[in-house]
């Protein structure tokens, strides 16, 4: 099993990282200092269909008393009524303040559940179990829980460090093929904004990742967490450096609001948020075209979206973008590129933007 | 002007204490370091009445743009329903991640707008403006955000420390005269737990405070907010320690959860409960009965109430105490005094405690 240590003072925490270590999620708790009794797990239906027997099975048997809490699949249910109904559940389970909270599946149940364990009784001993690779390389850093507003996504939430983080990389097995590959966005983000070196190993081994290779999966993984922690641990709560994070997401985010969150998985939408953002940052002379074809060539070679479909480049999009969290005095702090690894932040008005749709 | 600094490292903030200080709210945040630009201003329909002009007028005269939202008054209103209300106002008034959260009022507006500062975008910079005795003494210091659950009161929230508190102890003069006592019953608590010095006084010079003698309201407020910040420095997310602070609150909240927040006033609750705990401190051999009786006497001295309704005794009672977040393992951690200025932790069953009812 990897570990990766996220660095934040009283609130550090590790993350595990193996194969076919689910089974051991009991006595892992148990390791690290979780006395057993009651303790709440929720996941999805999907997922929960697969996992919640075996993640059941593996907590009591380490001396935990599980209260499993199954909300149905999807972004659409990431909102105010259904954390309502979440909470109901922590009382009628008699969740108590010190009950541990677990959360089982991908970022959207991830990060409604993690809003819950950051808010019920003002906090529950959070942790996370991602089952997706989106969820696994982004949601399992950083401590950004939330859900979404009819206004924008993740426009209501908290910044919530969860206790451990557990990462099996044999759930990926089960996830649908699409899921899989817009989680891969997500990955190439990472070498995109933060490592040349990263970028270079997908150009070079996607194919073996898209195989679910094992080893490459466990050093893949490993290696976004790292390089998000060392951001994270730079800038916590997003004061400024943490927006590079962001980069193709505003765009990204716009698209998911414009398409009511259904016709593209998140990872997706990123992807076009970031083939705008490369093509952007080279027509203002930012980084080179050859960088941003590079880009464009890799996502495409994931099986990633690059080309906002033409029906969208309304107004719809422009509303999405002026409701964005990152925007202030009217300007949004835009993360573009200089070259692979290298970022830097444009500040544009949404006009602007819009003027390279 | 007096000044208490909560020392909270990266989270610390300083309380501004003063007579006729509110008209200068506009002047003193652009001190601190505000931006001018858009703020939220969030009150209540009773406390709006009587002040929002002057706030709005002293934020307009120092370059602000006060967006203002009015909640009902009354505990009744803190409440999931109605946080998202706040919700749907903050995105209508286009409040951005960097723009100040003012609340101007009492408890249950600062409690729920608290909440939402905390987790509006993932959290507003968040301006205190107290405006009843309980707020003063007791809001304005520790960070704690809430809502009500039919479950339980405060059940959801978070702890989030404001930027800045502003307390004009002239605007007591304008709150009802038994929201002000009930107050008193909070000032009294922190004599009771932590200072026999504020308890004497309160023997010695009640009618004058009870009489909103200015400099007397300044220096208990003042003495107040130090004690109680010496409490959260120590513990700020209530570890341990600062549970010491819930003293009277566990039959306080059952009491309003079994009238449904109808009957009394929260400090009137907690004053039943302190007259309970020193009883049940004095029958377990923790205190002495003279102890026990100078709380009552003075309690009583201040018009506050001392002794559970019949009516009361029964099982809405129990199940109140049950529903406790200080709960873990099925017993409650009850604050019990040894003498003035000094407390014990008793673990109790809630059989146990429902014995000394």
């Amino acid at each position: 099993m990897e570990t990766v240590t996220v660095n934040l003072g009283a609130r550090s925490y590790p993350i595990f990282i193996g194969t076919g270590v689910l089974a051991e999620l009991g006595q892992l708790l148990r390791e690290q200092q979780f006395a057993g009794g009651r303790v709440a797990m929720v996941t999805d239906t999907g997922v929960g269909k697969i996992y919640r027997e075996k993640v059941a099975e593996t907590l009591a048997s380490a001396g935990f008393d599980p209260w499993v809490i199954e909300i149905p699949a999807g972004e659409e249910h990431k909102n105010l009524a259904w954390l309502a109904f979440l909470y109901d559940k922590l009382v009628e389970g008699r969740i108590e303040r010190r009950s541990p909270l677990i959360v089982l599946g991908g970022g959207v149940i991830g990060d409604m559940a993690g809003f819950a364990a950051a808010t019920f009784q003002r906090g529950l001993p959070f942790v996370q179990v991602p089952t997706t690779l989106l969820a696994q390389v982004d949601a399992s850093v950083g401590g950004k829980t939330a859900i979404n507003h009819p206004a924008g996504k993740n426009l209501i939430g908290a910044f919530y460090q969860p206790r451990l983080v557990m990462i099996d990389v044999d759930t990926l097995k089960t996830l649908p093929r699409r899921e899989f590959i817009a989680g891969v966005a997500e990955v190439i983000k990472y070498g995109v904004i933060l490592s040349p070196d990263l970028f270079m190993l997908l150009e070079d081994q996607l194919a073996h990742l898209l195989r679910l290779d094992p080893h490459l999966l466990i050093a893949v993984v490993k290696t976004c967490c790292q390089l998000k922690a060392l951001v994270v641990e730079e800038d916590e709560t997003e004061g400024d450096y943490r927006a590079i994070l962001n980069f193709g997401h505003t765009l990204g985010h716009a698209i998911e609001n414009a398409t009511e969150y259904k016709r593209f998985l998140h990872g997706e939408a990123v992807a076009l948020g970031m083939a705008f953002a490369v093509q952007l940052s080279a027509k203002r002379g930012l980084c080179s075209a050859a960088t941003s074809e590079r880009v464009c060539r890799l996502l495409k070679k994931a099986g990633l979206p690059v080309e906002i479909p033409k029906g969208l480049k309304g107004e719809h999009l422009i509303l999405g973008i002026e409701t964005d969290k990152k925007i202030s005095g009217g300007k949004v702090k835009f993360v573009c590129i200089e070259e692979l690894g290298r970022t830097c932040f444009d500040h544009l008005s949404v006009k602007e933007i819009a003027g390279y749709l």
